[in-house]
């Protein structure tokens, strides 16, 4: 089946903000099964969308449209897509009941008076109640096609799409359609497909699908079968053969859990307190650890060791360390994150000191040269990475870089030590 | 005239990457006075590309198509563009020379045979040269219409897009169009509205466009006029009367110019040195302000304290402070942002304490309040804030909060001692 998704509103044509809805519901289309041909844009304008919805409707099994669905006389969609495919509107009583209660729990006293407007459906829709805002999704079903409208705010499109819309949508398939995510640290997208070029090339069904993040790169794995139990024995084996070819390149196999998650998982789950002590990332590492819930358990402190000063009074970096080496340094590295253990009080400090550019860089230390260190039970691992791009660029990856070297570090401490008992 | 977008790629319709190319070319489309009615998506596919262009076409004068002009097999839209407009395709041999110039700069001793593929150019095309990649930009004109081509890696369309696109646009223009942005933070996009509603509401020519973002309100000024010297008079007036009504809230009037970027200006202008002492925000600040080129001129230290112990050996805060106010509270962020500023040896300090969520709100101390303080020349500013939204959105409010404290007090105090010379 064909997809195809229309984004309503002329703040997207003005360039006002980013057009995040429209790779999120792709990515999930094609976690669906779906395939797409075409996404289009365009703005609150009765005629041109009543064209865009004729077009695609024309091209596509299932038109996926968002926004347009408030309160306002801009907001058209509804009564657009009920023009174009010959439904009329009528009140909905649960959809008022919901939006009437939905305004007791807010801090307005009064509904304002258009906000009824958005209780009105197409007569015969498939009402989707929004348990984030007043407007509902819709689901218009007419001769083999479908149209579902959606309300344009990532708060209330995301948990809708993901509640309502995709069982609905695995449900009209005609197979069921499972995926698996794999994350991996520390290989570039090319070396992913090298490494996996076997498995891609003669792929049929499980298709693996790379999807390149700063620093990481995501697979994921579909399968297609006629029950859930037959996808997940196709899932399986591939599953299991890439997690062996990446070993522990591989940070986590959950959807939703991020690179920060899981090292703050590790730390949780081997009841370590951690602390982080940066240069040229700036609070930036520390900042991606404390936007864990609950990292508070685990994270002690961070230092932001700007100036050489900095470094020698929190870290204790020597003078002659600094003087004989550089900031920028192994030798540095590693001792700022032995004294960050070390003024923490923690049990592990990942540490950053590298060249951000613009400026400040030389022939033997060019811009985008980082070096890192990680210090654990006395012992400390130090990594040098030469990266691309501009200021904002070289610290991202540089941060990404530092958790993966974090968490490997938790990893490879507590494996050993595993096979130290079973020795 | 009317400016349509394509963007060509069989990733975005995967969902794979965000398409911030089109924010971006909408908004500079916007700013240049063309109007724009759709923004199509489509992948590398010959006949459906064809379909787009031809289509694209017939309702906009300038079509602005963006990616596809790679050197891969994949890469169709310079040959779908220049079938459906009747060029035929030749090699530029100044194209080649500046390719052959490319490599020799490049890691790769040899230049991959397809790259060849892209000194090929629609016959009377008009030839831009990229100075970041290999794929010229193209203008192809007939008929009145115009497709202009370009490639689709960020860092090479902006400045292609800048430094060849805008003057070109410019001159075919038959009205001079100037713009002239104000930056605004410390008012939602509705009260900036509000203030400015006689302004906006009998806007015809200079208009004044609103883009609202996080904690702040970006406001975009243009006219259009015959001359520029008579697009500027017109500019003029209307940019001073929104300075004053905005005062200091205006952070900064020139395009690029971030929030960061102009504390880390007054911290020059007034020599002066900073600190950073975070809780709830765990580094974000200091990263914020660190990604500034430069700012290691001024910035001296970071002190991310999560912990109450931190609190009180990094940055003296009280035992009976915390004990009697709490962490998150007006007393416990004076005193961090007068220890930071002790600790650090810097002229000021902000600070930042609240509480992000999930979890560890209460009724007196609820999810989203957010303490920050500025200590600056014996003096602390405190500011109490309650900010809306997930963990990441809080801490993310409370940062812009935080680096416009620090501006306003630098300005604050710096505005009271001029007065004072007066007096």
């Amino acid at each position: 089946m064909v997809a195809e998704l229309i984004s309503v509103g002329t703040e997207l044509l003005l360039g006002n903000i980013v057009n995040t809805n429209t790779r999120y519901l792709a990515e999930k289309c094609a976690a669906l099964g779906l395939s797409m041909y075409h996404q289009v844009t365009v703005g609150d304008n009765r005629d041109r969308l009543a064209d865009t919805v004729r077009t695609a409707l024309q091209r596509a099994d299932i038109v996926i449209l968002t926004g347009g669905l408030g309160p306002t006389e801009d907001d058209l969609t509804k009564e657009v897509c009920s023009e174009v495919m010959g439904f009329s509107l009528v009140e909905d009583p649960h959809t008022r009941k919901r939006i009437e209660k939905y305004f007791e729990n807010n801090i307005y006293k009064e509904i304002p008076e258009n906000n009824w407007k958005q209780a009105i459906v197409p007569d015969g829709a498939i009402v989707l109640d929004n348990d984030n805002g007043t407007a509902p999704g819709l689901i218009l079903e007419k001769d083999g096609k479908r149209a579902i409208l959606l309300p344009g705010p990532p708060g209330e499109l995301y948990p809708l799409f993901e509640k309502k819309v995709v069982p609905y949508l695995q449900k009209i398939q005609p197979e069921v359609i499972l995926s698996q995510m794999v994350k991996i640290c520390g290989y570039g997208e090319s070396q992913v497909e090298d490494k996996l070029l076997d498995l891609i090339d003669g792929q049929t069904n499980p298709t693996i699908a790379t999807y390149a993040k700063t620093g990481e790169v995501h697979l994921r794995i579909t399968a297609r079968a006629k029950e859930p139990e037959e996808a997940k024995k196709l899932l399986k084996p591939v599953v299991k053969e890439i997690k062996n070819r990446f070993a522990e390149a591989v940070y986590t196999t959950k959807e939703e859990e991020s690179l920060e998650e899981a090292v703050v998982r590790l730390l949780v789950k081997y009841d370590l307190t951690a602390a982080t002590a940066e240069s040229c990332t700036g609070g930036l590492l520390a900042g991606r650890i404390v936007n864990v819930p609950g990292a508070s358990e685990v994270f002690k402190e961070g230092f932001i060791t700007y100036s050489n000063k900095a470094k020698r009074k929190r870290l204790d970096v020597s003078k002659s360390t600094l003087k004989k080496y550089g900031a920028v340094s192994e030798q540095t590295a590693k001792e700022m994150a032995a004294g960050g253990v070390f003024a923490a009080d923690a049990d592990v400090c990942v540490s950053v000191t590298g060249i951000a550019g613009p400026d400040g860089g030389t022939e033997e230390k060019p811009v985008g040269l980082v070096y890192m260190a990680c210090y654990l039970k006395d012992k400390v691992s130090v990594e040098c990475w030469h990266f691309k791009g501009n200021r904002e660029k070289i610290r991202e990856q540089a941060v990404v870089k530092a958790l993966d070297l974090l968490r490997r570090s938790i990893l490879q401490n507590y494996q050993k030590e595993k096979s130290k008992d079973k020795g």
